[in-house]
C-alpha cells in the first residue's frame, strides 16, 4: 500500500495548518459542533417523538456526555473550552491570554451555527411528519444523508479516542469512551433510524430473521432501507474521517512532524559543529 | 490439584489457533456477538414486556455499554472494532492493513448472526406469550437455556476483565466494569427471570422468607423454578469459561507462552555459542 | 487523643482474624450482603411505591453499582467474587483453588440471607402500609432503625473506599465511587426518608426554610422527624465503623502489621547472625 | 497583560487564608453548598414541573453527582466529608483529630443552609408560578439571576477541575468530569431556562433558526430573554471565579508559594552558612 501511504501524506502536508490560534480555533469549532448536534440532537427527538424516545432526564444524559465527548476531541489541541463563558473565566484568571477570546467566540459560534444546521437537516423528516406533509423522496434522501451524518459523528469521536497524536484517555479506558459515543448516538439521533450505523450489526441479524422465516420486516418497515444501512456507513466513514482530519487531525500529526525535523536539524547542525571543531 | 492443570495445559494446547488474522477474526466475532445480544436483548426486552422492562433510555444504554464490554473482550486482540465501518475508516487512514477488511467483516457478521439467534432463542417464550400460545414444558425448557445464556454471558465478561493476558482496565476499574457488565445484563435479558445469574443472590433471600413465614411465594411463581436457579449458573459457567477459551483466552495466553519459549530458546543457543567460544 | 488510639489498637489485636480462608468468607459475606441488600431494596422500593420512587431501569442501576461497590469493599481481600458461579468458573480455570469453593459458597449465601433480612426489617413498614394496617409506634422504631441501617451502609462504603489498606480505587476517583454510593443508596432505601443521611443536609435546608416562613413542614410531614434525622446518622457511623472493621478493615490492617512485624524479627536476627560473624 | 497579573497576585495575597482549620471549613462549606443545591434542586425540578422535568431516578443521580461534584471541589483541602456524620466516622477511627468535628459540622450546616436559599431564589419563579401568581418583572429579574447562579455553579465546578493546585483528577478524566458536570447543572437547573449557560450553544443555533425561517420563537417564549442567555452567562463567570477563588483557590495557590518562598529562604540561609564556612 505504497501509494496509499503517500498519498495520505501529500494530504496531511497540504492541509496542515500551521498558524496555532486558528487550528484551537477549528477545534473549538468541531468540539462546540458536537456538543450542540448531540444536545440538541436529543432536544428535537424528545419532541418530535412525543417524548416516546427520549424524556428529560435523556436530554440532560445527552448534553452531559456531549460535553465530554466534544472536550476530548478538541482538548488537547484548545483546551476544550467549548464555551465562551469558560473562556472569559480563564482569561480572567490570567490563564489563558485575551486575544483568544475572541477567536474562539467566533469559532464556538459557528460550530453551534453548524450543529444547529446539522439537527434541522436530519429531523428535517421528522419535522415534515409532525406538520402532517410528506414527500416520500425527499424522506429517503434525508435518511440517507442521516445514516451519513449519524455514521460521521462516530467515526469522528471513535478517531479522536483513538488518535495517538491527541489522546488523552488513560490505557483503558477507551472502550468506555467508546461506549459512550454510542450512548450518545443513540440518545441524539435514535429516533430516526435506530442506530442504524453498523453494517455487520445490521446485515447480520437481518440474515437470522429472515433465515428464522420471519423476512426483514421485524426491523425495518420502509422497503428502500435494505441495503442503505449497509452501504450508507461506508459513506458516512470517509466523511468522518475527512472531518475529523481537516479539523483536528493532520494539524497535531503535522506538529509533531515539524518538531522532530526541528530537532533533527538542530542536531545535524550541532553535529556540524561538532565535527568542524 | 496436578490432573486439572494437566488437562488445561493439554486444552490450552489443543485449541490455541496460531494464525494471527483467524484468531483476530474470532475474537471481533466474540465481541460483536456481545454487542447485538445485549442491544438486541434490550429492544426485544423493551418490545415484549410494553415498555414496562425497558425504554428507550434503556436501549441506549444497553447499546453503550454493549459497546464498551464487546470491546473490552476482544480489545487486545483485534483492536476491538466491532463494525466493518470502523475497519474501514482504519484502514482509510493507513492504521490497519486492508486485507484485514474482508476478514473483519465476516467475522463481524457471523457474530451479529449469532446474537441474533442467541436472542431469538431467550425471548421465544416471551414471544410464545405475546402471542398467546403456551406450552409449559417448552417454556420451562427455553427458561432454563436462558438461564445458561444469561450466566455464561456474565462468565465471558468477568474472564476478559480479569484475564491476565488479555487485561485493558486499568487497576482497581474492575469493579466499575464488573457493575457494568451486571447493569446490562439486567437491561438487556433482566425481564426473562429477574437476574437469576447468582445462586447465593437467589438462595439465601428464598432462606429468609421461608424462614419469615412468606414461603417462596413472594420471589416465584413458577414451581419448577426451585432448583433451577441456584444450579443452572454452574452450567452456564462452564459454558461461558469454553467460549471465553476458545475465542480468546487460549489463543493469547498460547501466544505469550510461545514467546517465551522462543526467548528462552534463543539464549539457551546463545549460550551454547558462547560456551563454544 | 492517646487514650483513643490505645483502645483502637487494643480492638484491632482482639478482633483480627488470622485464618487467611475465614477472612476472605467474611469480606465475601459482607460483599454478598451489600449486594442483595441494595439490589433487592431496589425491587422493593419499585414494588412497594407503586413504581413511582423507582423502576425497571433503576433495579438495574441498582444491582450493577451493587456489584460495583460489593467488589470494592471486599475484592483485595477476597477477589470479589459475590457469586458462588463466579467462584466456580475461576476454579474451573484454576485460578482459584477447590477448597475455598464451599467456603466461599456458604459465607456468600450467609450475606445474601442477612441482606435479605435488612431490607425484609427496612420496609417493613412501607409493607404494613401497602397492606393497609398501621402502628405509629411500631413505624416510628421501624423508621430510625431504617435510618441507622442507611447511615451505617454509606459508611461501610466510604471506610472501604479510603480505607490505606484496602484501597483498590484509582487516586482521584475516589470522589466518583462515593457518588455512587450516594447514588445507589437513594435507589434502594431512598423511598422510606428520602435520604436522610446527613445531619448537614437535613439541618440547613431546615433552618432555611424555619427562617424563610414555611416552617419544618416542607421536607417532613411527621412529627417525630425533627430531631432524629439530625442525631441518627451519628449512631449509624458508629454500627457503620464496627461492621467495616470487624469484617474487613482490622483484619487488614492487622495482616500488614504482622508482616512489618515479622520482616523485622528476621531483620534482627540477620543483624544477630551478622554481629555474630 | 502586566496589570492583570500583578492585580492577580495583590488579590491572591490580600484574600489569602493562612490558618489550615478555617481553609478547611471554607472548603466543606463550598462542597456542601454544592451538594445541597444540586440535589435539592433536582427535587425541586422533579417536584414543581409536577415530574416531567425530574423523576426519582432523576433526584437520585443528582445527589449521587452532586457528592461527586462536592467532594472534587473540596476533597483535596478538607478530605471532602461534606456530612458530619462521615466526619464523626473518621474520628472515631482516629484517622481526622477530634477538634475538627465542631468546625467541620458549623461550616457543612453554613454550606446547607446557603445552598437551601440559592434553590429557593431559583425556583421562586416556578413557586410563584405553582401557587397562580405572576409578576412579570419579578420573574425576569429572578430568571437572570437563576442565569448567572447556573452560570458561576459551572464554573466553580470547571476552576476546581482544572485548578493545577487542587486537581485529584487523573489526566484524561477532566473531560468525563466536566461532562457530569453538565449532566447535573442539567438534572438540579435545567427546569427553568432550559441549559443557557453557554452564549455560543445559545447564540448560534438562534442564528440559524433565524436564518432558517422560523425566527427565535422556537427556542424562547419570552421576548426579554434574547439577549440574556448570551450576556449573563458573562457575569456569571465573574461570580463563580470570585466565589472559587476566595473559597478554596487562592488559599490553595498561597500555600504553595509560602512553601517555596520558605524552601527558598531556608536554601538560601543553607548557603550563607556553607559559605561561611
Amino acid at each position: 500500500m505504497g501509494w496509499q501511504k503517500a498519498m495520505l501524506d501529500k494530504l496531511a502536508h497540504t492541509f496542515q495548518i500551521r498558524n496555532k490560534l486558528l487550528r484551537q480555533g477549528l477545534a473549538e469549532c468541531l468540539g462546540t459542533l458536537l456538543l450542540v448536534m448531540f444536545g440538541c440532537g436529543a432536544v428535537a427527538q424528545m419532541v418530535l417523538s412525543g417524548e416516546s424516545h427520549g424524556r428529560f432526564l435523556s436530554v440532560n444524559l445527552a448534553f452531559g456526555f456531549a460535553a465530554t465527548l466534544g472536550i476530548l476531541v478538541c482538548g488537547q489541541v484548545s483546551g476544550g473550552h467549548l464555551n465562551p463563558a469558560v473562556t472569559f473565566a480563564l482569561c480572567l484568571l490570567g490563564r489563558e491570554k485575551w486575544r483568544k477570546f475572541p477567536v474562539y467566540f467566533l469559532f464556538q459560534t459557528i460550530g453551534a451555527f453548524l450543529g444547529a444546521a446539522i439537527i434541522f437537516a436530519e429531523y428535517h423528516d421528522a419535522m415534515y411528519d409532525y406538520a402532517g406533509e410528506k414527500n416520500e423522496l425527499l424522506l429517503v434522501t434525508l435518511s440517507v444523508l442521516f445514516l451519513i451524518y449519524n455514521k460521521s459523528s462516530l467515526i469522528v469521536c471513535i478517531l479522536a479516542i483513538v488518535d495517538p497524536y491527541n489522546n488523552p484517555i488513560p490505557q483503558g479506558l477507551e472502550a468506555f469512551t467508546v461506549g459512550f459515543s454510542v450512548l450518545i448516538i443513540g440518545l441524539s439521533m435514535g429516533f430516526n433510524s435506530g442506530y442504524a450505523v453498523n453494517p455487520a450489526r445490521d446485515f447480520g441479524p437481518r440474515l437470522f430473521t429472515a433465515m428464522a422465516g420471519w423476512g426483514g420486516e421485524v426491523f425495518t418497515t420502509r422497503q428502500c432501507w435494505f441495503l442503505v444501512p449497509i452501504f450508507a456507513p461506508f459513506l458516512g466513514s470517509i466523511i468522518g474521517v475527512l472531518v475529523y482530519q481537516l479539523m483536528v487531525g493532520w494539524h497535531v500529526e503535522g506538529e509533531v512532524r515539524d518538531n522532530k525535523n526541528k530537532a533533527k536539524e538542530e542536531s545535524l547542525k550541532l553535529n556540524d559543529v561538532t565535527s568542524k571543531d
